[in-house]
């Protein structure tokens, strides 16, 4: 009777010893037996039907840096005041960039420029020579003269050069999009940005900008 | 010896229950012993090896409020039709917003609009007198005029305001693009969208319109 | 006292048969018990206070499929050289759909085109006859003609046919943009992708393609 209590109990402490090592081993064992409910009678879900509570949540082995993370999508939008200016076509890139310090944290977009007016545009155009400003200027004045006879429009209380403002503004557009590569404009190396000031007087233009893209 | 059993007992039961409240002793206990291999002969991968499998998932302990969201991004597109509308330029701000209510969901994006054909247009004019609208639709018929002593142009199968159609599309564009902001187009005070119709006919254009940006 | 010892035992080993089954009754039975730190001394967080740490992790029990996922919004750009070509219009239409395979996995999106350049252009225009590109090249000669007699333009020094090439370009625009729906773009049965080439000499012109859109 004492071997066999001594027996006994060495098998138990054994049995125990090595399910506490390989708990696993347990439901291997138990398996055939387990009933279709936990202990307080609930009933258990197969297990392929926890799957849709999966939520994002964190074990203490995986850092965030472990997790693939999507790329980051990002618009940034900001309005702006071009310098005051009168007739004439001027290049704004230097201003836009310099007014946009955002754009360096963009891997890849696309920049869009947008003025809130109808009697200016922008436009790409060459960015060296400035007779080239001057010669797009005359150049709409004559596709949308000034009507100094009277015959050519019907609007005319705003001015004589109102109406071929509001011509040469649809026809030049008011936004103007450029690609964003690995955080600057990529624009060619004769490219810039023309602010196009349609009426005779000085007038303060607001732009819309808004950068579309991937940040680094 | 039935004294030696019942202390032995005694201590295993108190190592079973030490262990039972704080198991992981065991795994410090034991962490020297640890083999290289799991119960089934599966080496054990390192612990950071565990880190490249990261994915995401739950505890019950957090809920979605408390997981950091990336900011919403957002395609939408929906195709409509413009109405019917003969040679002339029409305002349709009003009908682009009420075909587009998902706008107001947006808190920063763009508005892509895209006329699917090639003798109408798009642009952004002056949203108030009606007489720019008929001054702007002559203006273009002196850029692009019928070709009614037939020395103008080649393409005239199609009638005589075809071939001027095809020109002024492709000078006032097939699309246009307006910033949105809080919901709302950002466009000027005097600021409209203009569909202009440049064959003497009635035509039903139809109209791509694709809003891309990070909802509210 | 035998009896005794073996009542004990089988107790003992059912309490422990019980518990290795149901671990969670211990601490349903303890929970009035617990210390407000744990084995090695640490202050246990309150539960709540776990959730601002949630980060996004694994459990075995979840795959990828069972993690709902954001829409994959994705930013593509190439650069790509157009064939060489002397004045004149060109559909690229093919060309573009030809460089640009990505675009297939978009659900829906925008493809901007983007030429680097200061003397010729992009737009829409009719994809059929090939006189309307021949009539759109004489138009817009009528638009921006050449300085035969030098009363025209400043800008001379790069050959008569530059300064007129700045003002077409201008004009029509360094880029287009073209919705894309179910990996195609969706332009109208008619219309096409002209590039414009304004110099009299071959140029071979490099074009920005950004793809932006929700992938499939």
């Amino acid at each position: 009777m004492p071997f066999d209590t001594n027996l006994r109990n060495t098998s138990i402490f054994l049995a125990i010893f090595i399910l506490a090592f390989f708990p696993s081993v347990f439901h291997l064992l138990l398996k055939p037996f387990t009933l279709p409910f936990d202990l307080f009678g609930a009933p258990l879900a197969p297990a392929k039907q926890l799957l849709p509570t999966c939520a994002c949540c964190p074990p203490a082995s995986c850092t965030a840096a472990d997790i693939p993370q999507p790329p980051t999508m990002s618009f940034f939008q900001k309005q702006f005041s071009l310098p005051s200016k009168s007739r004439g076509c001027y290049l704004i890139t230097d201003e836009v960039t310099r007014q946009l310090p955002e754009l360096k944290d963009y891997k890849v977009g696309i920049l869009h420029l947008f003025v809130q007016h109808t009697s200016c545009a922008l436009s790409m155009n060459e960015n060296w020579d400035e007779e080239v400003r001057e010669d797009m200027s005359d150049a709409l004045d004559r596709l949308a003269p000034e009507d100094r006879k009277g015959n050519l429009y019907r609007h005319s209380a705003e001015g004589l050069d109102d109406m071929p403002a509001h011509i040469k503004s649809s026809l030049m557009g008011a936004s103007v999009t450029v690609p964003i590569t690995n955080g600057r404009l990529n624009t060619g190396t004769w490219q810039g940005i023309y602010y196009m000031e349609f009426r005779a007087s000085k007038h303060s233009r607001k732009v819309v900008a808004t950068i579309q893209g991937e940040k680094a």
